[in-house]
């Protein structure tokens, strides 16, 4: 039995409440003083849960792999993240809120330049503004295709998003952009025979589209990448037998919540306001996925003292937290952004796990180094949820 | 997708230099001080690595399993060793620098005595001489078979090994080895169809060998065990984008490093002759296979202090190679070879990973005990190519 059919027939429901809080990119490296973020952060909150919670190291996807915020996430809430891949079109849709159904296809799309011979001359046609973006969305829109609805939005910048919504719409869909300037598109190939009419359909809105802005003077092709379906992923009600919210302040990570069959709840941009999110619904949901993003952005940009400080803000909001009376709280991120490598990371995550059913460690801080011997020992974030469902008492036993 | 398939989709080209030391059967067990081989040797390089390095335990095969020298190779070089089995035959070949190619099928010969009813009276034929050995291969290499070339090669006293080439030749074969004495040589069966020809022939060799050394006094027979093929194994520089280069004193260790497509490096005897391979070849090849043997064959003899030794000698080497400036340093051996089990051993190695990205542990010496609370934990040899290829930044990110 694999574990999602092993969660599906052992999960029982209950009146426990389940918090995840991920902190985005968490993992990081040592600073100029030899600590990493998290250790050089003041985290009095985090460090007195450490004393009282059972520590280790989380590993979002397999040594050395570094996982896109998809993988990452999806690991978190029990599902091995090789297995169920979610495609960049998708990530990109969700990343604006675009609410997907099983019957879309959804590709990221990137405004080009090409000269006269059709050859990309720029992947990104000069960076153009958004509002730039937004224009020439607003043409695409005109573009119809037979027997399938199709929706342009614009992302950011050069970036948007291509839905195509109907019936029989498949993926396994090559991309077109090679990755250098110099040559032409590629053509969208169908990998396996049942997306043959999609590479069709997506080949002939590309050829519009293409006409439609040969006038401009940056922004004169475009290239799409990663066209996917929304994988057929079990959803995490039935799996678990809870009701689940996401709060979070950025669409995407709210995208993957509802992908897995959590409710996305309303909340503002700050973490005050998750705070606030979180208790509103206390009562109404067993489960809550916490997300923080801005540890993540800040290790990106390299700032070491940026992604301390949300460190900082995030351990602040953590009373409030417990205020609330979890039975289980985990502490983690769902994968490493050190701000010395400027990207996300391989590196596995500092992860705590509190309930009443604990078995406490040594580890008396909430840092890389002090995970490093912690109760947990080295993990794989696809066995957390188990592990919290456990912890709230809901999970029947295997076997007689 | 496997971790072959994930690595050969995720490498990447880079300019990093990646070095991987093995030193041969390196873990061992305490000594009449209590301490192990590697404790009791004196490693300052060693320790002062350990001290910027991450750390842990490294298992070759699985929990219990003694691997031997084949699969405890591979595991290294980042195969999975209970998928890709290296056949005796094959092991014994490499080991005598012969160049096994696809179509060669090659067993691992061993001269034997029998009774005037055929029956074995001694499996080594009294340990008959290398140089006796010699003129008995010298009187098979008359043997022809139809369609098909032969080769008969001296090992060490008792032992030779068997090459079979030609098209069509299939492994799937069993030994004719009975593993006592008092009965006689069993037929060489094929265990599928496609091998049968290949039995026949070898059925056939054996007839006239036998023939042939009838009136031999000691070395009358011969069985022949492990007959097999070279598996086809990806090779590494497609895996790994990479230019890699086996540096190695002793030829069956040169030999595993062909076969997974490493270019073997002209070196000399000594470990300092390694280290002149390696200044040499610097500039051409992105990752190097540095190993170092007499430490199994000490542990293999029981001699604790010559294994201490053989360390210290490793140990004294690493300066000349971290001046070279090498950007992912691994250090740790094959398997473990007890000085007090005199044999292979199924115990973890333990393991120094450096980089400028790594993330420092606590542990300050290179030893069993002081690795057990490294930051890399507990490991399986097969994923520590992949954690070098990541803090080599030869490793794109999986997912979006």
């Amino acid at each position: 039995m694999n574990q999602l059919e092993l969660m599906r027939a052992l999960s029982m429901p209950g009146e426990t409440k389940l918090v995840l809080m991920v902190l985005d990119g968490l993992g990081g490296l040592p600073g100029p003083d030899g600590l990493t973020e998290l250790e050089a952060a003041k985290t009095p909150n985090f460090d007195a849960l450490a004393k009282r919670a059972t520590t280790g190291l989380s590993l979002p996807a397999r040594p050395g792999i570094t996982p896109g915020s998809g993988p990452g996430h999806v690991a978190l809430f029990g599902y091995d993240p090789m297995e169920w891949e979610i495609g960049r079109g998708v990530l990109e849709a969700l990343g604006i809120d675009f609410d997907l159904g099983p019957n879309d296809v959804a590709a990221r799309g990137n405004f080009a330049t090409v000269d006269a011979e059709g050859n990309i001359t720029d992947r990104r046609a000069g960076r153009i503004p958004t509002e730039e973006g937004a224009r020439l969305v607003e043409r695409l829109k005109q573009i119809e295709l037979p027997g399938v609805e199709t929706f342009v939005k614009v992302v950011k910048e050069y970036r948007f998003v291509l839905v195509l919504r109907g019936e029989g719409l498949a993926d396994g869909l090559t991309e077109t952009d090679p990755q250098q300037t110099g040559v032409p598109p590629l053509p969208v190939e169908a990998t396996r025979p049942e997306a043959e009419r999609t590479a069709e359909l997506i080949e002939q809105w590309l050829a519009e589209a293409r006409k439609m802005l040969s006038d401009e003077e940056k922004a004169n092709s475009m290239n799409l990448r990663g066209i996917a379906k929304v994988p057929p992923i079990p959803k995490m009600p039935d799996l678990y037998k809870m009701k689940l919210g996401a709060i979070a302040t950025y669409p995407m990570y709210r995208g993957i919540g509802r992908l897995v069959g959590m409710d996305v709840l309303s909340t503002g941009d700050t973490i005050e306001s998750e705070i606030e999110t979180l208790r509103e619904h206390w009562k109404a949901h067993d489960f809550f996925f916490f997300h923080v993003k801005k540890t993540d952005s800040y290790g990106e940009d390299g700032n070491f003292d940026g992604k301390v400080h949300v460190i900082e803000e995030a351990d602040a909001a953590l009373p409030a937290i417990l205020d609330l009376n979890p039975d289980v709280l985990v502490v983690t991120g769902d994968h490493s952004t050190p701000w010395s490598i400027k990207a996300h990371s391989w590196h596995e995550l500092p992860t705590m796990l509190w309930s009443r059913h604990i078995r406490p460690d040594q580890v008396e801080a909430y840092g890389e180094r002090a995970c490093m011997l912690g109760g947990l020992g080295h993990i794989r974030h696809y066995d957390l949820l188990p592990l919290m469902m456990a912890h709230g008492e809901r999970l029947n036993k295997f076997g007689a």
